[in-house]
């Protein structure tokens, strides 16, 4: 493994990125070709479930100056027939000497592409930047593994904690940078969920607005995903209370609203409501999610209300925690976190930094927690063209090894 | 200005810093000797108020190797007779060839050691680092501006902003690298001030303690602080319940009991109380500061009580916050910051990010006021042998230029 390798790998993953919350429920994956020479030639991403894939594109893209070249993967080439023919096969086509890829097909029936690939004399490099490219197909791994869409809460508070002032006036805690921040990563999940306390509370849209005028203030330098369809809205709402004239039905994406199974539902709520099994508190998080699963959602962003990011806590539901923390203080009102299960000490969530970044003026933090939330294994993902990884793969970045989760099974989620 | 010259000065910056906490009240001062082939020959600091001046030191151990060489002082040598006689003299004496100066002296009736080692032919250069300087000198220049001590507010918290759980349970929410950093800011401080509440609740020490076991857990490689004197123990206890088995009347350390003018003040807490004015909510912190000034106390941490940070902070009397987060969640329990005068948003006490640091799994968060808490001229400082530096000079380094406080006075520091 050289330095160039790792150089071009790590481009790989920043173009498979572009396709997050394109691509579902399929994985990302971004190839970068080079001529024999070592120029770049092409560089290919998958941008959308049935779209062509990395390899494909970047192909197509190098055209002649691919052959006695290398070719960069962030995931094993597939070697399946499908509406573009297998990858492994196209690689061979174009004369492509080496290929190197970043993850293994964790699919032990689908015969790698790579071991088609040596048998007609290409040299395949494999488990470059593993953990990277693990990290950015962390979402599509959570969903075949735990059979559920992987759940990241947001919020956004001052460095006390508080997303309110004691009046309840918010806007604005944190700056611009950290709001355009917000809806990226609205962008690149597949529904955004919030509770029908902040759907009363601040009538929120929604809606993913990256304008000119927020995504100027990025800090990253990542072009905003773009995504083939709108961002599913989801509302926890227990009693059908979703008023008419709510914001979320505006019509501007699809929205789904979760209702109990026993909630009178008022006309307006016909056409995006769904029946949930009740249970203490409210609707079941789990059922709510396996619904979503159904819908071959793979990522949900945990938006609005303490409650509710509570709830989804308590039931070991966070993969990622995403916070911005404005450098400001305010000792009353709001808590950016509600009720989690915690009575003493020793039940904290405890979590690792995985990443902190400043935005702006303002902190951005991501945790996860310290061991997986699943790593039980499962059947394949029915959805996916590229089934189940054997299980126990971390997905974290860094961490040394893969650790059996602390939680023994769905009901003693406490310190996942 | 040249790379080795920054590299020297920044060293003789952290040979400063080894005496914060010993000095007072005087400033930290550290000085850099080189050889006139350039190597180092000398390094000495201001340890403790009344011993040899950082100039000195260095001096000593360069001996004739000074002999056209190269001084760097983060604060221009001193120009008056005390028990060393001037440092410019020494200088001179040692026959120092250049002397690179970070932050001028700011007295302007002290006609600068640096004109004096002009006219005798030293070159001298000033301003290397000065922001740098001016910040390790951050506490001494708070107490000869503002007359009162420089306040840190320390807390330790979930990235949730909460400090213990719901039955009250707090140990640990830190790691102990963070705790161990805990003591080394006490260490660098003059006083220790907790709230009655914290001292009935939670019986705290409030001593030093860096242990080796402690001090190995450090990221920083800083040596820990050497004191003089041990750190004054302040309880704010305005209704003088401080109970005489309390861990900080245990005799390891001075501490002195803030009481209210008209509170009954026991026979165990009549060695330690100070009467001071009742006002709302507990006694007048600001006469508070002034007793600890006079005391000759140039740096406080507040490190016990949301109650007490709160109005510190609604007084605007806190220069400092240095916050040590978790990566952990509570979701319930009692929150870091208490009320601190905000009842809506536009109240919000903005702060910046001065610093961000990983200690262990913590984040350590530095936070500064956006604008100097005083900027206002005030008279020499009695006791400093460095007087009063002419207004406006802002501490905080980065900060483009100094800005007027928003605060009009005393009775408004909402902002600060």
């Amino acid at each position: 493994m050289t330095s160039g390798d790792i150089l071009h790998m790590r481009r790989a993953i920043a173009l498979a990125a572009r396709g997050l919350g394109g691509t579902s429920p399929n994985p990302v994956v971004g190839c970068v070709i080079l001529d024999p020479s070592g120029e770049v030639a092409g560089e290919g991403f998958h941008a959308y479930a049935g779209g062509p894939h990395a390899e494909v594109v970047a192909l197509r893209e190098a055209g002649e100056r691919a052959r006695g070249g290398t070719a960069y993967v962030t995931l094993e080439p597939c070697n399946h027939t499908g509406r573009t023919g297998p990858c492994s096969g196209a690689l061979l086509e174009a004369g492509v000497a080496r290929v190197v890829v970043a993850v293994s097909d964790p699919n032990p029936k689908a015969a790698g592409g790579a071991a088609v690939l040596r048998r007609h004399g290409v040299v395949v490099d494999e488990g470059v930047l593993a953990a990277e490219a693990e990290e950015v197909n962390a979402a599509w791994l959570t969903s075949v593994r735990a059979r559920r869409p992987h759940v990241t809460w947001k919020f956004a508070a001052t460095v006390d904690g508080r997303s309110a002032a004691e009046d309840g006036t918010s806007q604005w805690i944190t700056s611009p940078e950290a709001r355009a921040d917000v809806h990226r990563l609205r962008a690149e999940s597949d529904a955004v969920v919030a509770g029908i306390g902040t759907v009363l509370a601040d009538d929120p849209r929604l809606t993913v607005r990256l304008t000119a005028g927020l995504t100027a203030g990025l800090t990253a330098g990542v072009p905003a995903p773009s995504r083939a369809a709108p961002v599913l809205r989801v509302v926890v709402d227990s009693g059908a209370r979703t008023p008419a004239a709510a914001r979320v039905l505006d019509g501007e994406a699809p929205t789904l609203v979760a209702v109990a199974e026993d909630a009178a539902v008022p006309a307006h709520l016909s056409p995006h409501a769904v029946r949930l099994p009740r249970v203490p508190g409210g609707i079941d998080l789990r059922a709510l999610l396996a619904e979503l699963h159904d819908r071959q959602v793979v990522s949900v962003l945990i938006e609005g209300g303490p409650t509710l990011a509570g709830a989804f806590l308590r039931e070991g539901l966070v993969d990622r925690v995403v916070g911005y923390l404005a450098p400001a203080l305010l000792g009353a009102g709001a808590a950016a976190l509600g009720p989690a299960g915690v009575s003493t000490i020793t039940e904290i969530h405890r979590l690792e930094f995985a990443e902190v970044t400043p935005v702006g003026p303002d902190l951005k933090l991501v945790l996860r927690p310290k061991s997986p939330v699943s790593s039980t294994p499962v059947p394949p993902h029915p959805a996916s063209s590229h089934p189940v990884p054997p299980p126990p793969v971390s997905s974290t970045p860094g961490s040394p090894a893969p650790v059996p989760s602390e939680s023994s099974g769905p009901q003693s989620p406490k310190e996942s």
